[in-house]
């Protein structure tokens, strides 16, 4: 049985509690509809987005956070922000540990010698110069690991070997990703000498490995912790078959050199009637570093900008602050979203809603919210015209409001949840292939008119949408 | 307009004088058609070739020639042979140069700092230690590249960037081979520095280059040469369309390190009546490194052997001898082949009809001929017998006899072309992505079901398919 997640039970809740009076209602004038309905039909026309990605992934390519490509890609933002006609463009200081990735090699040394494509994790400490050659042991799954003897694994390298299908919510990430976070830890505790997972992605035929960060926290219980491509698990997995000892030799050349400061650069078209209520937006400027970090999260930046800079190109600023948030080092940890929370934390009223997009580049085909009762009404007056553009609302569903901006929506800010299609997300996340010829810029238009349509309508509303310290606490318990 | 081929006008021209009389035609006894009708429907139901595929991609893994897994290929051949019961396994001797690849690494040095990946192709030379440094001059076709002059690309390195699209019969194989085997040595002699092509691969989304032999004959001419990916070409082609100079740093560690001598494994049943007429089948042996040569072409040896060990299971031994050629050192020139020519070039009368595969593992669905006229009832006899599992007979096209074997038709050996679906050979040809996952054990099946009901019909026919020296000149020339 699939478990019934407590953010639906909470939904419900709301829903069923949500009997205010009229007067209290938060509603979207008919006037900025109307207005959203264009903006939404014009993005659709758009390439501005398209333009915006292309230019990242191009003229700055990876953008590993802490590596010179991350500082060219602050600056990038900047210029970009300012070329757009954003009103104010600043940075704010993020500082996390800087992990680096110099080489990462690996073969069966025994009984089959061969090379396997690997790529090491983040976090992921080095082997000792000249490489570690151990036994490997398999799991099939986390929990098998879990239940292992720490005698059978100790000096070893487990190897977790579990399958991710293509799904359009991307939902087999839950398995990849809590190998990916949870196995090396416990592989480390065990007394393991290395840790590898077949890669959490879908594409079963490509010899393309997915990093991605691992769960250690301190880098005094990491060890050498890497991905080896589906193709490449599939052969390892056919040689234990064998029932012979295998043994791999692993040579990685990585791990924490100290510490990084970075900063989320932030644009905004500055609010007419009320400049310190802020509706939020972005995606996240870093990215791993074998691709060039199209899908993830170009696409999400570019979306955000495109998004505002409609709005911005409107005769008359919002109502509302527009604020699109390119966030720091999201990928190893969450890092520019947890320094955007603990800064603006505090002020989490003045965030009438807000959402990040971080899950591709396909089509936006649900949304879901966070927001109070009141606000109900006024999420359906988005739906309404979002509707027309493929998107279906679930009312049933809690908004988290994305990766990095889930951090302040646990602080109480009103979320939603624009989800795309990811049914190949998977097959190029964290990859070498996240390149921008996987962005159709069709459907990356798409998103723009979501964010551009649902932003503007925030931005107008006649109230709020229940931002408040410690709301929507039992959600974002969830997220 | 496409260019009529000569082999059609050859083959035209032979039918057209085939009116010799009855009693020189050469017939497939009716028992022998029965047989091979029970052998075809036996092979497709018989999963011997995919287990040989599988034991030789996962038990030696890459097989580069001159390799140490060369040498592990070799043992595992003999091995194979006899453990399927083979009458005779033996080696010949084949050698050739020794070219190594040990490391490659690319990176945008300007405008865009950034890594591209590549692979270095066969006879490339090494670049200087600590890499070369150069800007790129792009072309769009080896016509444009030779029209140039040589003024504006000395010193430089010279990219060609045309693109192949997929096709049934991989015809676009001719743009991306010429470019690759011909470019290196063009840009060589204008003086480049160094040479890069977009890969001749049809994978318009994959970070996997498509390595392959350059036309480099002498290391004294060789330059570096390597091919990116098409995501990574794509990318070079929009940081040149900045207008801006683009300067790249090459830094490949790889070149010729002396000779090698390998072998061809060769097993046989031994005909009873005429043991000394050759069926000759078979695949090749090496294949390049990034991957595990499965459809290229550790598919064309599993579908010989296993195709052979059907006729060997018989209650008794076909009347002419069925050979089976593991051949060394395909990749980098044919260099197995023509070993194989040289040596039985003069007694090319006594092989009564031979074909090889390497063109992946999909199902056949073409085959043709270079036979004698008098031959070519026996030819649609078996196509009569091919025909329900999907094989169409051009009876006006050529057979070319494969890669290896087409030394031997060119000293006058009659054969066959059986054509494989190539539509997606060419997205896996020669990169990382060749590996076991690519092959359809059905798919496979049917190939070991064309190549055994053929040869079992050529070992018993009554009468030969034309073998001569210097016989098929006219169609050899072509293939």
């Amino acid at each position: 049985m699939r478990r019934l997640p407590l953010t639906v039970l909470a939904a419900s809740l709301i829903l069923a509690v949500g009997n205010a009076s009229a007067a209290t209602q938060t509603t979207i004038p008919a006037a900025a509809v109307k207005a959203a309905e264009q903006l939404r039909d014009k993005a659709m026309n758009d390439n501005t987005s398209y333009q915006i990605v292309e230019s990242l992934t191009t003229e700055v390519g990876p953008r590993l956070a802490g590596s010179p490509a991350d500082q060219r890609g602050r600056e990038w933002a900047i210029a970009k922000f300012k070329a757009l006609g954003f009103d104010k463009v600043y940075t704010e200081q993020v500082s996390y540990p800087l992990w680096e990735r110099r080489s990462e090699h690996a073969e069966i040394v025994a009984p089959f010698p061969q090379p396997l494509a690997l790529i090491a994790l983040g976090y992921s400490s080095g082997t000792p110069k000249g490489g570690l050659t151990a036994e490997v042991v398999r799991f099939d799954s986390l929990d098998a690991l879990n239940k292992a003897d720490p005698a059978s694994v100790k000096g070893k390298i487990v190897y977790v070997d579990a399958r991710m299908e293509r799904h359009k919510d991307g939902q087999d990430y839950a398995i990849g990703s809590a190998i990916r976070v949870g196995g090396p830890v416990i592989a480390s505790k065990m007394g393991a000498a290395a840790f590898l997972l077949r890669s959490a992605g879908t594409d079963a035929h490509s010899r393309t490995p997915h990093t991605g960060v691992t769960g250690f926290k301190d880098p005094k219980e990491a060890i050498p912790a890497a991905a080896l491509s589906n193709p490449d698990a599939d052969q390892l997995t056919r040689v234990l078959a064998f029932g012979k000892p295998v043994s791999i030799k692993l040579d990685l050349d990585c791990g924490i050199t100290g510490t990084y400061t970075g900063a989320n650069v932030i644009g905004e078209f500055t609010g007419k009637k009320h400049p310190e209520q802020i509706v939020a937006i972005g995606g996240h400027l870093d990215s791993w570093d074998p691709g060039t970090g199209a899908i993830d999260d170009g696409a999400g930046v570019a979306i955000a900008m495109a998004a505002a800079k409609l709005i911005g190109d409107m005769p008359q600023r919002p109502d509302r602050t527009i604020r699109v948030i390119a966030f720091a080092n999201e990928e190893m940890g969450l890092w520019g979203g947890k320094a955007y929370a603990e800064k603006h934390g505090a002020d989490v009223a003045k965030f009438q809603l807000g959402t990040e997009s971080d899950f591709g580049a396909r089509k936006v085909w649900r949304m879901s919210a966070s927001v109070k009762p009141e606000a109900r009404g006024a999420i359906e007056q988005m739906a309404q015209v979002l509707a027309p553009i493929g998107v279906a609302y679930d009312a049933k569903m809690a908004g988290g409001g994305g990766s990095d901006l889930s951090q302040m929506h646990a602080k109480g800010m009103a979320a939603l949840s624009l989800t795309q299609d990811g049914t190949d997300y998977f097959d190029f996340h964290h990859t070498a292939n996240d390149t921008l010829d996987k962005i159709d810029p069709k459907e990356l238009a798409q998103n723009v008119a979501v964010y551009a349509a649902f932003s503007y309508m925030a931005a107008q509303a006649n109230g709020d949408f229940g931002s408040a310290a410690g709301a929507f606490a039992n959600d974002a318990a969830e997220d």
